[in-house]
């Protein structure tokens, strides 16, 4: 996926999850240059699909905790794209930290989050390139598998 | 809870917790003007109430972890009371990341972390919204159930 | 050890683990003046000793849990070196996060992070005193048991 198509994949997928009006929490925060994302999850729309549920290790596959690193990361864009206006405006992503919830002797949490980093640097490129933590858990919010937050700086 | 009368109720609660002289780590670190504070947990004065022991899902219920979450954002509002002289130099709150100690099926972090996000947004308004993440997890250090980090920008 | 002798004990070591050229990630990330690390963990060169595999609170000792701390906080600083062609542009060390791989029954989460955080104020005195948070958790990466990461700042 080079930066050119990444609009006609973010236009596939249904709008960025809404941070509700009840939401105690929002889901940008900008510093200087510097833009800090909430934690974010495998969300289609307002729907966490089933196969997202669960841990690694029991119910949820290398091959879907991979694909739900990769929809959380989608997610990221678009909420980037809605606060930013466009996504021509990053410089770089800075960081992410990747929550994988897991089962006690699951020890690929590295490989899940590649999900979402192969994602950005996929479209950004080098600039996409990021440092990052990839943390197991026992569980996670809603019961989803992963949890990613982001960190990007603006050009 | 006004930004007035947080004052008088920061005055009811014990001084904060001290980080010990032979403590490793500092509770506050400033970056130009972004300060950065350590983990805090919901302790009153020097000590833990005990129905903060535990976690998540077990014996703490969600009423208490709210409780937890919000002592805890009160404590670090004292931490930055005492590093800062006053709170009137604060600008907006970025981020706050909660750790929230839970068994298996418990699925509500995001809940039990609402506890401080609602103070930050009573305190400060508008100026009080941050972005978060809420993070299950099996542990924390003296069986705490509840642990935040604050990262908050001045004027 | 002072800031001089850091030099020979990095000597002693085994280069940083290199990040390989698959990775979907970098070990550091520069904004301005600040720089995030990746997560690190207690790596003898590319190996992880056997004494570092497992949970506190089951498989490692407190003991060896400082040792993997501090182990860590080395990869930190060799990672810093390669980096930064010297540690003598370092001003502060701003942040430090530390999970710890821990069985439910262990709560001593910070003293096996002060393996990390003594070295830093070893190495840099004043400078060297970091925020932090010692996190728990039931899983780790590879099954190590404690995995730091760091943000610092430049002179």
């Amino acid at each position: 996926m080079s930066y050119n198509s990444i609009f006609n994949a973010l236009k596939e997928l249904p709008p960025a999850p809404k941070v509700s009006n009840d939401a105690k929490y929002i889901p940008t925060r900008i510093n200087v240059r510097t833009v800090s994302f909430s934690g974010n999850g495998p969300l289609w729309g307002e729907k966490i699909p089933e196969k997202f549920i669960g841990r690694l290790g029991k119910e949820v596959s290398l091959e879907q905790g991979y694909a739900a690193a990769r929809l959380t990361g989608m997610n990221l864009l678009l909420t980037a794209q809605a606060f930013l206006g466009t996504l021509d405006v990053i410089d770089y992503i800075q960081r992410i930290d990747g929550f994988i919830s897991s089962t006690e002797n699951f020890y690929d949490q590295s490989s899940v989050l590649n999900g979402c980093s192969d994602l950005m640097i996929e479209v950004f490129g080098e600039n996409g390139k990021h440092t990052r933590s990839a943390i197991g858990t026992n569980v996670l919010a809603f019961n989803i598998c992963v949890e990613i937050s982001m960190t990007l700086v603006l050009k």
